[in-house]
């Protein structure tokens, strides 16, 4: 056995010779950031070897100096004899951070407000199809001494009017105890179901009020819980954080590699439930003081591989041609089926998929969006983890994936990180110095840089000269802030360690640039090769909407001059957040809104863009600042040559 | 921490100063017989003390020279400091021994032929509703995309004619890889429900010919299971064992008790799911090849207790005035819910109780009798570690209980046991010599005495006056085989340990055989009782059939003349062995046969009678050999005038 003791973690490890660095801190719960998964290509995972000695080679990602103070990469390193390490902490664990964070209660109502109006504006029913009765049952006696269950029966038939009811094991086991408590005065949660009850819950007095609903959102970055009164349908809370999956990989890919190895597929369906979503809804319960098991039915909204995870289903056809999903509609699932914090006959219901790489969340977004009952041609771009887009109105919609990568939640940028406190999520360069002037969520110190600061970044750096239209800086330029390293690479330092408390310099270097460009490239090229498969141009969009976890900084504006989206009227445009929350908290709310969502599912059509003759082309020429053919963006064009 | 070195059994154990010896043993799974649940009554947990000092007291159970020797009751116990201990062993494992026992294929026949020879009779189907199919599915490609559910959904549809499936989360689960294993040839097991049908299982290839169904009596002393072809309705293998519960109390009373301390309802659950019934369903998958996954619909038939604690279910008020039941009806159960080594969507269906003490194991024995259906007035005495009892016909159907005690599993009686290997159960006297003729199950050496041996035994004794009509023994009888202790509690030798190669004499004293005679008391005054309560005697009785543990040699003649039985014409009775396990095995292999179950289940009438006026006195008076009103047995009369 041999010792590895985590110095930055106060935890000593034993494991075996050879085994891989990376594996024994996921194994030990340590994290370590690694996207790309432990494929040696991404640097993140560089680690500090304090003492001893290991089987590791030196890459492109780690730096001379870095290599002498003992800097390795976990992935590559294999241990062979007992060892210290210290894990760089401050960015990877704010960039993935399982910190709760709590909800901006007024900004909230806001979105949840709107959502609301998309019920009344349609008309659709403000209901859910499980009731909470105050029963007293009659003791019973000697002469009168019918079973407890049949006892529960004959009630319910001589007062609620049904015929049977039907219950889960759980609750029979606790049934004698509960009825016994207050004299067979107790509350019953319940579904009807024609002549039928299934009971949820059985509770001691009267507990009437206390009825609610969970949606979530399962992001590849971020999960969002958001805890509902289902009597008022009013949101009481929410709360978020990184997806504890992210320690297996950035992005879906990676994950349905790891998944496909040894208890792979546990882990990562563990990580979700057992790591991200159940200490959520436990600091939800706590903060209200809710009982789990008055909480009966959750809408859960994520893509096709997160929903697929978070049932623990195998998941490799969907990465494997024909891309072939286990499934799109919702399974029958209870919360005990899947070991969710909630009442165990809790009704899950997952959001439908459309195709391998259209999900959930979609669905979810496009009928918060209300695309479903729009005369109006509406572009939907969800700027998550990846991107996905769909076109239409409520006679037609159409979708697509493009692999664009966790660049707008921070991934593959070397100091990128998630839309919470410290990132920096506004960025201006003055053109005189070069300096930046920043914007940082919770007016803290900067910890590293969100989607819609990399994007008004890019766009400043355009602009102020700092790099050329493919993203590369000038070799020119004279400046403290724009420096090169021994591969020249150049980078330009957003923040001096020294000008803040920091460990490093927040930096975005030429390989963020490109990736960056590349996941724009890919959104764009993707939203105009759907509008053409149509026979249409983006002259028809009436209205585009921006989905995401990129932040509510996006600047519209910055975005259209980058060549993130195309350069139409600004009007038209509108940021309106995680509409995969709000869409799913509409499932949960309102019956009619829950048909409707299985409704998109079933009629959205699907457009695969690698079989599609001309994607590729497009998505070359929209590997640009903004794009090959300046033409389709006439405002940037008299920009530059201003 | 104090070490506990159990020497018979190779542990030590650790615990703390204070702990109860029979506690620390049973938490340790080492098995010391505690029929009364520690309560210092029986003294059946006898152990010796081989090293160190413990806090106990001698009590009338421990003689002089046994306390000498370091004999002492774990019940009683404390340790103070590291002890060693001895358990004896070979009585107590026989006894309750979870050895597991196969099937003597041709007696089974024969019990299983006469029940399908009821359903023959009766025009009961000979169907369930589980059905296997091998299919073919079209396999996916780029151009027909469809998820596997949706694809496995429209091949349903388009060939089998049902809109829809429905399954368990574990279906989905392995899925995608079953689907792809051999080419989308795979065989669905499933349920049909109207439009709908309910998929259990599938596999890889064609194997519509394995599909089985268990029938399962849960005794309180003995666990039988039933391995049945679905397809031949055959009894393919049984295997039985004692129930591991035991060692929480031979009885139901002492079990519910447990059941309301610490964790006790769990153990007792445990016990006889996964220390009972999962080794013995595993055993009979290892002999015939079987994958669990085959099993796809159960049966169980146990009384009240065996259910509730099966379910896991809360069982303390079936003891508390006014004897509650938690449920009678089965609710509904899949083989997942409750852990059993079976399919986990395989239906588990409870048979019916009726009351606290009229079980399940009744109504199915009642289903196996036919007394539903008979002409003929029916009394159906059922003799397992309870007495129950139903008589009627196909008009109507009275039953009760009677706390007859576990004598006729060997329970209560110093030297008994289960009707297993080693058991002595056929017993005649020499009148000269006083010597016994032994016959013993195995032919092999003795064990102990199982409940058919021992109604020979009292009867021998009663005829060749070594007993008075009171179960005492003469005292002026001068023979080897007859001693007295230091309290003058009389026994009788029967097997003495030099002829065997024993332990311990095999004996049975007069505080056994007054336990013997309370127990058949209490059934006779059940029977007449119950018959009595509808203005009848015995007289109107057209059959008896005696079904239960007691074992296949049970003496008619033996049983009428010690009172356990009426004194009426012989040809009337028959012996119907486990009939719970046949009505399980009928329920099983027949919808007809199932929803009689239910009907008798509804259908039965439940008396008390600890609450009738009369019970009392009868059973009193039932206390002798064979009855205080020898008038009952004119036979019996006759032989003693004789």
């Amino acid at each position: 056995m041999i010792k590895v003791n985590f110095k930055s973690h106060n935890k000593e490890i034993y494991c075996n010779k050879g085994d891989n660095l990376l594996e024994i801190a996921r194994n030990s719960n340590i994290f370590i950031d690694a996207p790309c998964n432990g494929s040696v290509s991404c640097g993140k995972c560089k680690v500090k070897l304090l003492k001893g000695n290991v089987d590791s080679e030196k890459t492109l990602h780690i730096k001379d100096d870095e290599w002498e103070q003992g800097y390795i990469l976990a992935c590559n390193t294999t241990v062979i004899e007992d060892i210290e390490i210290e894990v760089p902490s401050k960015l990877s664990s704010s960039m993935h951070g399982m910190k709760i964070e709590g909800s901006d209660k007024k900004k909230d109502k806001q979105i949840f407000d709107r959502a609301k109006n998309i019920i009344e504006t349609h008309n659709l029913d403000f209901k859910t199809n499980i009731v909470k009765t105050y029963i007293e049952i009659e003791e019973p006696t000697l002469d009168d001494n019918l079973s407890d269950v049949d006892r529960l029966e004959r009630h319910v038939r001589n007062n609620l009017g049904f015929n049977e009811i039907d219950f889960k094991l759980e609750l029979l086991r606790k049934m004698p105890v509960i009825l016994r408590e207050n004299d067979f005065k107790v509350t019953i949660t319940y579904v009807k179901k024609k002549n039928k009850i299934t009971i949820l819950n059985i509770e001691s007095g009267n507990s009437e009020d206390k009825l609610y609903g969970v949606a979530i959102d399962i992001g590849t970055t971020s999960v969002v819980v958001c805890l509902v009164d289902l009597y008022t349908k009013e949101v009481i809370d929410k709360a978020s954080s990184g997806n504890a999956q992210i320690k297996y990989g950035a992005d879906v890919i990676h994950r349905i590699i790891y998944s496909t190895k040894k208890d792979g597929l546990t882990k990562l369906n563990q990580a979700v439930i057992d790591d991200t979503i159940n200490p959520l809804l436990e600091s939800l319960y706590v903060r209200n003081d809710i009982n789990k098991d008055n909480v009966v039915t959750l809408v859960v909204a994520g893509n096709t591989t997160m929903s697929s995870l978070f049932l623990g289903v195998y998941t490799d056809y969907l990465r494997q041609e024909p891309f072939i999903p286990p499934f799109l509609k919702s399974p029958k699932i209870m919360g005990q089926d899947i070991g969710l914090n909630v009442n165990d006959s809790a009704y899950v219901y997952l959001a439908p998929s459309v195709a391998s790489y259209v999900g959930g969340d979609i669905t979810a977004g496009v009928l918060s969006a209300g695309i479903w009952a729009s005369e109006e041609n509406i572009l939907f771009i969800d700027l998550g983890t990846n991107g996905e887009i769909v076109f239409g109105n409520k006679d037609y919609m159409m979708s697509c994936a493009c692999s664009a990568g966790p660049a707008f939640e921070g991934g593959g940028i070397s100091c990128g990180m998630r839309a919470s406190n410290g990132a920096i999520e506004k960025v201006s360069i003055d053109k005189a110095n070069l300096n930046p002037n920043l914007t940082i969520i919770g007016e803290c110190e900067p910890i590293g840089i969100c989607g819609s600061g990399i994007i008004d970044l890019i766009c400043q750096m355009l602009l102020t000269g700092i790099i050329d239209r493919r993203g590369k800086i000038y070799r020119d330029l004279d400046n403290k802030r724009i420096r090169f390293n021994e591969h020249d690479i150049g980078e330009y330092v957003l923040a001096f360690k020294e000008d803040y408390n920091l460990e490093n310099d927040i930096t975005v270097n030429e390989v963020d640039i490109d990736n960056f460009i590349r996941t724009k490239g890919a959104i764009y090229s993707g939203a105009s090769t759907l509008i053409e498969s149509l026979g249409m141009d983006f002259s028809v969009i009436d209205k585009v909407y921006i989905a995401g976890g990129i932040g509510n900084n996006l600047n519209i504006e910055n975005s259209i001059l980058i060549g993130l989206l195309p350069d139409i009227e600004r009007e038209k445009f509108a940021y309106i957040g995680n509409s995969s929350l709000v869409g799913s908290y509409l499932a949960l709310i309102s019956k009619d809104a829950k048909k409707k969502l299985q409704q998109i599912g079933n009629e959205m059509t699907y457009v695969e863009l690698s079989v599609y003759p001309t994607y590729m082309d497009e998505f070359i020429s929209a590997c640009f600042l903004p794009h090959t053919n300046i033409e389709q963006f006439p405002t940037v064009k008299k920009l530059l040559e201003d």
